[in-house]
């Protein structure tokens, strides 16, 4: 989801584990955030989510990432809001609380400003009932942890002007989310209300002494969770439901459900002895993880799924891969802005992600070779071998590499990458890149020679005219630059004869 | 989870998504099947199943998998049945028809087989009531789809012996699932009470008009879903409940569950109406997809994730890394048995799978240097740098590789890997890789001088004694071999030229 909406200034009132995210978020999209919270905990709270987020972004993606925002954090919700033209409160689910705070709030506040609740189950026409300017209100239900998962419920309430809905809708996709617009309003919406469906039948499980929770975790996380996490309730029955589609399946499974399978009557009453009895089986099965180890696990598990799904342009994979669109834009804009250098052409800008490390504590060496085969494809894009080149039947093939590392490289550095065409005619293309740190010392150098081939046919041919002449441009300037040190060098070589 | 049950010889009764999800997982596990059902369609869904399979296994690992076990088709249960240690019924859900199969079952299966039941929620005392042997029965409840997916519930009935469900496990195991013991009979044991309770809800809230089928799927796989794929319900609260615990999640969360929250009154009428509403909505979601397309999008989305996973050592990437360290066992015995050649060390035996492809339709060029670098890695394994050398802080950091592409390698294609040392001393170490396909034609080669060094001060220092000893020996054998083909060749040198 694209959006053109240029958000600026964001006031965060509430800031535990849903404000701080969202908090972390919206700095993570280039956002200046204040932060009120009567909690003397705020800094250490926003100080480990801001981390956390920190640790999962570097891991989401390898392209450079926007310049994070700032945050400050402010004595009073009069001062947090003054300036802001989004309001997002996070404070506890408390109706009569949250009257409170937006009657403080819409004193200070700007004619224009949005004032969004977090809530995530109170009516928006409830909580905008005293409210002087109830139409620019409205819920924006956000999901824990807020800074990794882009679904958000958009809600609003019977006094919300559609114009308020409109450019909520538009703010969200600016910061990378995934809104949804719930068009009729109820308790708990939509996510909550299967959750709560769910949490009230896996309470019964553990009291009825059916399972443990580390069993039911399983049964989830190994079963169905995967289906969940990619395709949801209904379209998995439908797929379950085979060639004959959803009315099949309905047909099939309704009967099913006079079944007596799930507690309707009643939530279990909530006695110590039940408390207890979860308590005592979580404490065991999360074993010697303490609560922010385990933040960690969860956020680098949500991070890998996300790029597992992103490889298959699929569900949440297709919101990183916009998001990653909006950031490969901008670093082009940046290679653009210095393309012709003193040794050839920007084709790469990178950050090491923390999953290119291996044992020896740096980024793999077969990494390397990824960055250097991006930038050769970067490369090709320049001289017209693009997509619709490739598409119509013509590629190159890399008939040979030779690699030499000068520097280690480390998980959160940045690398970039000039490639210089050494020799680009007939069916040949000789390339010479050097991958620089941000100190631009030279970290490692490929060299490669790619032969020009039919896709049809598998074999080496000339490439198109056009092609052609923009080798010859590129060679023409390129033969000025000074040759790069340890061209044509072999493994083996030492240094020394290599220098003299 | 391990195992050492050697199962051997299964039949499947009742071949529909279920029936033939097991057949796949069997055969995939080196088991031969024998498959009955009264259906027409048993070839085809059993073919389009085995195919979905095939793909779906073939980009879950690389590693070469077992020879799949073979099906047979046959007319008669008793067929069927007569030299099977394990039968599965996999049937429509009706009691009656179940006790008539198993009476069939009994009368022409061996004395010690065992009877499971694929029964997503029928109690297992109720289907082995009738049963002359009941003590044999159980339920083994998996998950669609069952090739991919691990978990199975394992269900005994009043009349079913300990030993059985001991057996049942360890079948389980040994076909790499998760199995879960419910040692508490229930109606719809656990998953599907759980699955209940969602789908009731879900279908009130299409209903009442609150949300589309395609709009609950976004907010479950945008949303929940990314936790329940990976944590589960009650170590995802623990988790969002902080470092005070899971009391203190519980008590504050506690209070919510008295909200009129979810539709605890009674399931919504399953009208035409209804049906109609759901159908329309799942077909214009899911759009132009055919429903074998969707299969094969669910299976590629479960395999993505479950690699993902694999790389963090977490839930279902743990089952996996237990499949690939039983296929890595069996691959190194292969290694072994023919570890001497002549032309180095067998260091890498591996099938490509599919994401290893790219737009040129073969292998990517830096999937090469992951094969090479893994076989590196084997290599410093035999002459001594295995993990415990490496947590002492000393390791090989590759300075300087030469790759040469011969040959085209494609998606599914079998290459190994050999090894010559071409030189071990002091700091220095220079190997030389041949990648092969089943042809035994050489794809590509390697080339790589590795410095030894400290991983504590980052510098060039010399082996230990013992890897200096063992590189030493490897060499004065190696250096009998010839010089590879292709030996300090540099980028661009001729092949003329070079084979002068």
């Amino acid at each position: 989801m694209k959006s053109k909406y240029d958000l600026k200034s964001v006031a965060c009132i509430g800031c535990g584990v849903i404000g701080a995210g969202w908090v972390a978020r919206l700095i993570e999209n280039g956002i200046d955030v204040i932060v009120h919270d009567i909690s003397d905990k705020t800094p250490s709270t926003l100080k480990k989510t801001l981390e956390n987020a920190e640790i999962a972004y570097s891991n989401l993606t390898a392209l450079p990432r926007l310049n994070r925002g700032k945050t400050l954090i402010v004595n009073s919700v009069a001062e947090a809001v003054k300036d802001a033209e989004l309001i997002i409160e996070s404070i506890p689910e408390r109706a009569e609380l949250k009257h409170l705070l937006y009657e403080e709030i819409e004193k200070a506040c700007r004619e224009d400003a949005l004032i969004a609740s977090s809530t995530s189950g109170i009516l928006p026409s409830k909580l905008q009932k005293h409210m002087k300017k109830p139409g620019r209100f409205f819920v924006g239900h956000p999901f824990n942890p807020v800074y990794l998962l882009p679904l958000v419920e958009v809600v609003g309430g019977e006094k919300t002007f559609q114009s308020t809905i409109t450019k909520a809708m538009e703010i969200y996709k600016s910061l990378s989310m995934h809104p949804i617009y719930i068009k009729k309003e109820i308790e708990a919406f939509v996510a909550d209300r299967l959750l709560e469906a769910i949490w009230r039948e896996a309470l019964w499980l553990i009291k009825d002494g059916i399972c443990t929770t580390a069993e039911l975790d399983d049964i989830v996380r190994l079963g169905f969770g995967l289906r969940y996490a990619q395709m949801g309730v209904f379209e998995t029955y439908r797929v379950a439901g085979g060639e004959k589609g959803m009315r099949h399946f309905l047909e099939q499974f309704g009967p099913c459900l006079k079944w007596p399978w799930t507690k309707l009557t009643d939530v279990p009453d909530f006695t110590k002895e039940l408390v207890e009895l979860i308590s005592s089986q979580s404490d065991s099965q999360s074993g010697d993880l303490s609560i922010s180890l385990l933040e960690r696990k969860r956020d680098a598990n949500i991070v890998a799924i996300q790029k597992a799904l992103k490889a298959n342009n699929w569900g949440v994979g297709q919101n990183l891969l916009n998001y990653e669109q909006k950031l490969k834009k901008l670093a082009s804009a940046n290679l653009n802005a210095e393309a012709q250098l003193f040794d050839g052409v920007k084709t790469l800008l990178r950050r090491v992600p923390s999953d290119w490390g291996d044992y020896n504590g740096h980024m793999n060496e077969a990494r390397y070779l990824d960055c250097f085969c991006e930038a050769t494809d970067e490369f090709m894009k320049i001289i017209g071998c693009d997509e619709k080149y490739v598409s119509a039947g013509n590629s190159y093939f890399t008939a040979e590499t030779h690699i030499r590392h000068m520097r280690e490289t480390k998980i959160g550095q940045v690398v970039t990458i000039t490639t210089i065409l050494i020799a680009g005619e007939g069916k040949k293309m000789h390339l010479f890149h050097n991958m620089r740190n941000e100190e631009q010392e030279i970290c490692a150098t490929g060299e490669h020679m790619l032969i020009h081939v039919s896709l049809e046919t598998r074999t080496a041919c000339p490439p198109t005219a056009n092609v052609t002449k923009k080798l010859r441009e590129m060679q023409s300037r390129h033969s000025k630059f000074p040759r790069p040190h340890g061209l044509g060098r072999s493994v083996g070589t030492t240094r020394e004869a290599q220098q003299a």
